[in-house]
This record gives structure tokens, C-alpha cells and sequence, in this order.
């Protein structure tokens, strides 16, 4: 057969061999190579100590001295697996494997995901999809795969503070982020200078639009739908938007010994009959759409005192920005009626949102063919949390590879995805690099 | 008639004079001696400078600067009244005018209320009776009217933070009360000292059970229902009893993205569900009963968390125990509804209970012909507030008068009572006095 047959052949998930522009390059096929799961596993647990909690899980928030150090051991990592390491402006690593022959016509297929953690959070989100991408960088290494496109591992700094590393990749990193302070009492601007980035030359970290092959992200699905539908793959299809508002309810704050129940006007009470209506509206619909009242307050806050005031949070995510605009439409009425009912008056303010970002079609596909060669059963799923892919999407062709979360617990000493799901996730995200370097 | 039948229409509130044993001591009859209303207005006026907020009200709280001043300018109009003035060891304000030829026979008759005020309180809640009890005292002196009975007003300290004054009269004062702070910064034994009491000698403030004739309290409505009603005089049958619980919900904490709504063990949600059956259960039956939730914080408190956790409060309100305990295991049974539903845990936290202190019949009745005496229209009912009253009713027969509060607001600038509402309360107050001195 001829080379473009061949390379047909690579994409259809039926060739037996690694080529690069035709040539074979390993006698080893995309069926055959695998990456280490062990040793993948080993990483992760060694990995776990930095920042641990007694009562489990870690704390390994951006910028804190656990985080520096988590990020010297991973550095470390991506050395032994052959990459060229650096850290870029933004404190994002980098590690960079050049294609065949130091071809550099074709952009980069880039894939990692970030191991800063929230407050007491779990071993999981984030290190399975950084450490996963090494291991497979590594596994090409050990097994001389040499690919047409460079690669290049990236381990974002700062997701869980608002996907702060690949804010600035895209060029999108405001002053106002810059400023801001999270637990490790940094602001990103300080901290960046602590994880050895340079603020001052964050122009130079922007990629512009279509230089990435593909950005591939390995993740832990946060969710329990894998789990119990016993599915081994989640095929991302779209990072879900997010919208989020104030709501302030205003009543009227009074004796609670010497106001009879009738003369009340109680913006508790008021906020309880909308954090019903929040759940009621969401759920009438099909579909997986998620609505949470998360942070309340209410005010003046005694025992004593009828509520004079709440303030609340609403949020609402779909990977459909139409939807969530229904949905937020049909709270707003319910309110309105809550407000009659209780005379109490609701406010709603729109903070930031973020809109949905689909995945490639043509990405998502590989992914999904990668798991089925494997034989891995997949669901096609939307990612209801953020990710740093979301940003990359706007430069390039995105996918995300999901294994499933035991429980669907997240952010969570609990977080706990078993050994063999990490090896799989990772296999998948080996087989779908090789391929989108075929394409 | 002889002096036995002469005092019995007196009692029954048609005799013309007024008599000490028998002899006439004043030439006017009750129904013409009358209170200054406008003296007793101008000085609550001039009361109102004490802790005045820029915004309206006072913040006038116990042991705060504004308290110690407010309680000299008191102190001043005691004088004024012809009382002995004196600083018991608690920090109480006595005023004492003796009986008719010193006859220390009987027991005094008790009457007054407090001048400290809550952070952001209005000018009439405790002021009035204050005040209106040394208006009284003034009447008394200025018409040379001597009463069988030593009189003596007082002004408690610390109503706001906890009934502290009356307390340590009943001998009820713990060391965990000396130890609160309140927003003055000091704690109570500190506060003690800062306006002239004495801590060491505290044993010597007790009153025993007996000891005295009777107290009186006037105090503004600090609910709507008199106003709603147009009825001039509230005849208190007595103080509500006031359980308080904490209110532990225990969800799972996890994120609010990933996590479907069918999956969610939401804590915020459950103690919506909560808020709602407390209203519903406490407006079920019939009564005056009221149940607030007026404290809430949910953990971790993050709009992008569902809530794990939720502590709120729970407190019910009633003149009869036993209801307050049914209505209780009614909401018990709902926690325990929504538990299973939701699939949360609830626990119960019974926190200090006041008992319901119930007024004295007879002193009642006197409240309540003095006021038609007046012309005046009364209506029976419970104080859902608590007052230093319900301590002096562990050692003596009490009652209490209440007068309109405009649109029922109260522990607010917004505080309100009409200048003609406040004397006639003075009035009754003044009419009951001489009737209980005449009983």
C-alpha cells in the first residue's frame, strides 16, 4: 500500500505500525504500545506527599511552599522522561519533545492538565491528568516513538484559582487576576515571582490562535456517572458555561419574640422558598444542567431577630448558553412570585460568567476511538467543572479524556480514582496523541 | 362610711381621694391626678442625646460611655423626683420614697424598667418605662400623695445583654453571665464595676421571694398588633417561655459542576426544606406562638460547592410550655422527613430555655381598670419579648403595660411610639400603682 493509503489506514484505528510521513518508525502499533501503569501510579502517590494532611488528601494550594516543592518533584519527572523543561513567564511548566528529525513546520500537539490543589483537596483532580501526560511522554521516549509534530507537556499553574496558567497562555490574564489573593496569602502576581515566573514578560507566554495542533487533557471525571453506569472513558464534548449571580433578598428586620407570623417579613424565609425554587426549576427540565445556591448570609445573624436581609449565590452551568438564560428566566419569575407572597424584594446581580466551550469534533472522535481499540467503553459527557482546556479551546481543537471518580467525590480528601482507570485514562490520552499526530 | 368601706370603693375606682389608712391625704381623686406627658416626652428627648446615632436611634449599649452618661442624666431626674437615690452592687439605679410616716410595715411596690439600648436601637424600647416610672414618682411627690407602700423605681442594667440587672436581684446572676462581652468590649463583672456597682458584694442585692409588694413594668409593644387593632392599652398576661435549639444539617460537601442533581446531598437545600416546615408547622394552629430561624451559615460557603454542612437556628416562642414542646416534636418529625428525602442527617442542639413567666392575676386586673378608668381600650396579651419582669416574677407579683409600637418595629432607629400612647401608659402605670398601694 501507499504511504497515503497507510496513513488512512493509521487514522481508521487499523494500522499495525508508528509512521512518520510513511516511514515506520516503530515495529511496535498503536495497539501494542502501552504505558507503564505502575510506575504511573507509583508517581501519583509520591506525588501525594507533598502537601498532605493528616486526615488525608492534600494542600497544595498555588503558591504555598507545597506547591513549589510538588512542582520541583514533577519538573524532575518530565527531565527523566527526555523532555527539554522549562518554565515559562506565566510559572506554567513546559516540556518540550521535538518531532522527527527536529521537524518544526507543524505546530505542537501540547497535553497536561495542573497538580495545584484546593484547600484540603484530593490526590486526584488535576496530578492523574499532569503525571498521565509525562507517563505517556515518557512511554514514547522509552519505546523511541518519534512523532511528525513536537509535543509538549504542560502543567498549568494555579486551575484551581481560575485556570490562572492558561488565562495567560491565551492572552486573557487581567490585572484584576493578577491581584488576586488566594489561601496560600499571595496574590498571582507574587506568586508567579515565588514559582519562578516573570510577570513583567507575560506577553511573550500568549499563543496566538491555530499555533497548537490540539490541546489533550487527561482528568478525573468529578462526577459519579462513570461509575455508576460502569463506564470506563468519558468522552468530553464541551466544557459547560457558567453563570453566576448575587441574589440579595430584602425584608425587614424585627423582633422575633414580639412580631406575630403574619407581620413578618422574613427574607430567610424568602431565600429558603427560593433555594426550593432554584432546585425545582432546574430539575423540570431534561437534560444535565446543574443550578446550586452554595454561600448564604443572613442578616443581622441572630437567633433572636427576624432576618432582615440574605444574600446568597446562584449558579447555573450548561454547555448550553441558551439554556442556562431559560433557566435563569424561570427563577427570576419564580422569585418574583416569592417576593409578592413574602414582601420581600429579590435583586439579582451578574457577576462574571463563563461561556461554554465545545470540544473538536474531529478531536473528541480520536479520543473516542483510542478507548474503543483499547477495549474501553465510553460515554460522550459534558465536563461540568472548569478546566484549563476551556481557555486552550479558544486557540485551538480541544479534547478531554474522563476516568470515572469513585463516588463522584471531588475536591475532597475522598477523591479516589482506582489504579487501573488512571492506567486506561492514560493509554487513551497515548493513543489519541499518536493519532492526532497522523492527522 | 368608716374607713374599712371607704377603702373598698377605692378599690372598686370610684372614691374621690386619696387615703393612707383611712386618713385623706390628697384632695385629688385617681381619676384626676394625671402624669407631665409633656415633661415625661421632653425627657426621653433629652435621653435620646445619650448613644444618638448620626443615622437616627441610639446605640446606648450597657457599660459603653453613652450608658454611663445616659444613667447620670437618670439619676438626675430621680433626684429631681425627690427619690433616694442609690447604685446597688449590680449597677441598678433605686430610687426610694419611703411610705407615709415612714411606715416600713410593708413590702415596696417595684417599678421601673432599663436604659440600655441594643447596637443600632431605638429610643423608646425600655426608655419609656423608665422614665414614665420617674414621671410617676414626680406626679406622686408633686401632689403631696403619700402611698401605704415604700415606692422604688429601678432601672436595670444590662437588659439587652440578657436581663443581667434583674438577675442579680432574684439571685439568679452566673459566673458564665459575668463573663459575657457585650459590644461595649467589657465583659459583665467589668461593666459592673464601670458603673458603680460592685461585684464583691452582689450576694447583698438578692431580694427575696416575698420581699416585695409587687412589680410593675410599662414598655412599648415591639410588635404591630396593638396599632393594627387601635387598642391604647396591652394588659401582659404574661412573658413567653423561648427555647432555642442548634440546628446541625449534614450533607456531603462536593462540586457543584460535576456533580448531577439527582446525586446531591445537599445540606443548604435540606435546611431550606427546614426553614419552610418551621413556618408552616408554627402558623398550623391557632395562638400567638412564633418560631424564628434567624441565624444560618453554610459550609464550606462557596458558591461553587454544594453544601456539606448547615448550622442554623431555631428558636419558638409561646406563654404554654407544653405547646412550645409540641410544636417542637412537629418539627421534629418534619426534620426527620426531609432527612430521608434528601438524604441528609439533622441533629438537635437544645440550648438555654426560658421558662414562660405568667403575670399576676390581681396586679392584671388592676392594669387593666386603670387603663378603662382612663377611657382607655386594653386588650390581654402575651409579651413575646422578654423583659426584666419574668425575673421579678420568681419573687413577686408582676405586670406589665404596653403601649403602641408604631408599624411594630423595634431594636431599631425606626422605633416609634406616639408621645399621647407613652403618657397614657405613664398614667396607667401611676393609676396601678396607687391601686396596688390600696390593696
Amino acid at each position: 500500500m501507499n504511504r497515503r493509503q497507510f496513513n488512512m489506514g493509521l487514522v481508521m484505528g487499523t494500522a499495525a505500525a508508528i509512521v512518520i510521513d510513511g516511514r515506520l518508525i516503530s515495529a511496535r502499533g498503536p495497539e501494542r504500545l502501552r504505558v507503564n501503569g505502575a510506575r504511573l501510579n507509583e508517581h501519583l502517590k509520591a506525588l501525594s506527599e507533598f502537601g498532605k494532611n493528616p486526615q488525608g488528601g492534600v494542600s497544595r494550594v498555588a503558591y504555598s511552599e507545597a506547591d513549589r516543592q510538588g512542582r520541583e518533584y514533577v519538573l524532575g519527572l518530565m527531565r527523566a522522561a527526555k523532555l527539554d523543561v522549562s518554565i515559562d513567564a506565566a510559572g506554567n511548566l513546559v516540556g518540550r519533545r521535538e518531532a522527527a528529525n527536529n521537524n518544526d513546520r507543524l505546530p505542537p500537539i501540547l497535553f497536561g492538565s495542573h497538580i495545584d490543589s484546593v484547600p484540603e483537596g484530593g490526590n486526584y483532580d488535576g496530578d492523574v491528568g499532569s503525571l498521565g501526560a509525562i507517563e505517556v511522554a515518557q512511554t514514547l521516549a522509552e519505546n523511541n516513538v518519534m512523532l511528525r509534530h513536537p509535543i509538549e507537556i504542560i502543567i498549568f499553574q494555579n486551575e484551581e484559582g481560575g485556570l490562572i496558567g492558561s488565562e495567560a497562555v491565551i492572552g486573557a490574564l487581567t490585572e484584576r487576576e493578577l491581584d488576586l489573593v488566594n489561601k496560600s496569602g499571595k496574590n498571582v502576581r507574587d506568586g508567579i515571582k515565588f514559582i519562578g515566573g516573570d510577570v513583567s514578560k507575560l506577553a511573550g507566554v500568549k499563543r496566538e490562535k491555530g499555533s497548537i495542533a490540539a490541546y489533550l487533557e487527561l482528568h478525573i471525571e468529578q462526577g459519579g456517572t462513570l461509575e455508576a453506569e460502569k463506564i470506563d472513558i468519558g468522552v468530553v464534548e464541551g466544557i459547560v458555561g457558567i453563570n453566576w449571580w448575587d441574589v440579595t433578598i430584602e425584608g425587614f428586620a424585627n423582633h422575633a419574640g414580639t412580631t406575630a407570623m403574619n407581620n413578618r417579613q422574613d427574607a430567610l424565609l424568602a431565600a429558603a422558598k427560593f433555594i426550593e425554587a432554584v432546585n425545582r426549576v432546574v430539575t423540570s427540565v431534561p437534560g444535565r444542567q446543574v443550578g446550586t445556591v452554595g454561600r448564604i448570609q443572613a442578616l443581622p445573624g441572630a437567633p433572636n431577630v427576624i432576618p432582615g436581609k440574605v444574600v446568597c449565590s446562584l449558579e447555573l452551568r450548561d454547555l448550553d448558553a441558551a439554556k442556562i438564560q431559560m433557566l435563569y428566566q424561570k427563577i427570576r419569575a419564580e422569585a418574583d412570585q416569592i417576593a409578592k407572597a413574602s414582601r420581600v424584594n429579590f435583586d439579582f446581580k451578574a457577576l462574571n460568567a463563563n461561556i461554554p466551550a465545545p470540544t473538536d469534533p474531529r478531536i473528541r472522535s480520536i479520543v473516542d476511538s483510542s478507548a474503543k481499540e483499547l477495549g474501553l467503553t465510553t460515554k460522550l459527557m459534558p465536563s461540568g467543572a472548569g478546566h484549563d482546556a476551556q481557555d486552550m479551546a479558544r486557540i485551538g481543537p480541544v479534547s478531554m479524556i474522563f476516568i470515572p471518580s469513585i463516588g463522584g467525590i471531588s475536591h475532597s480528601p475522598k477523591e479516589f480514582s482506582r489504579p487501573q482507570d488512571i492506567e486506561n485514562g492514560a493509554n487513551v490520552l497515548l493513543g489519541a496523541v499518536m493519532k492526532v499526530d497522523q492527522n
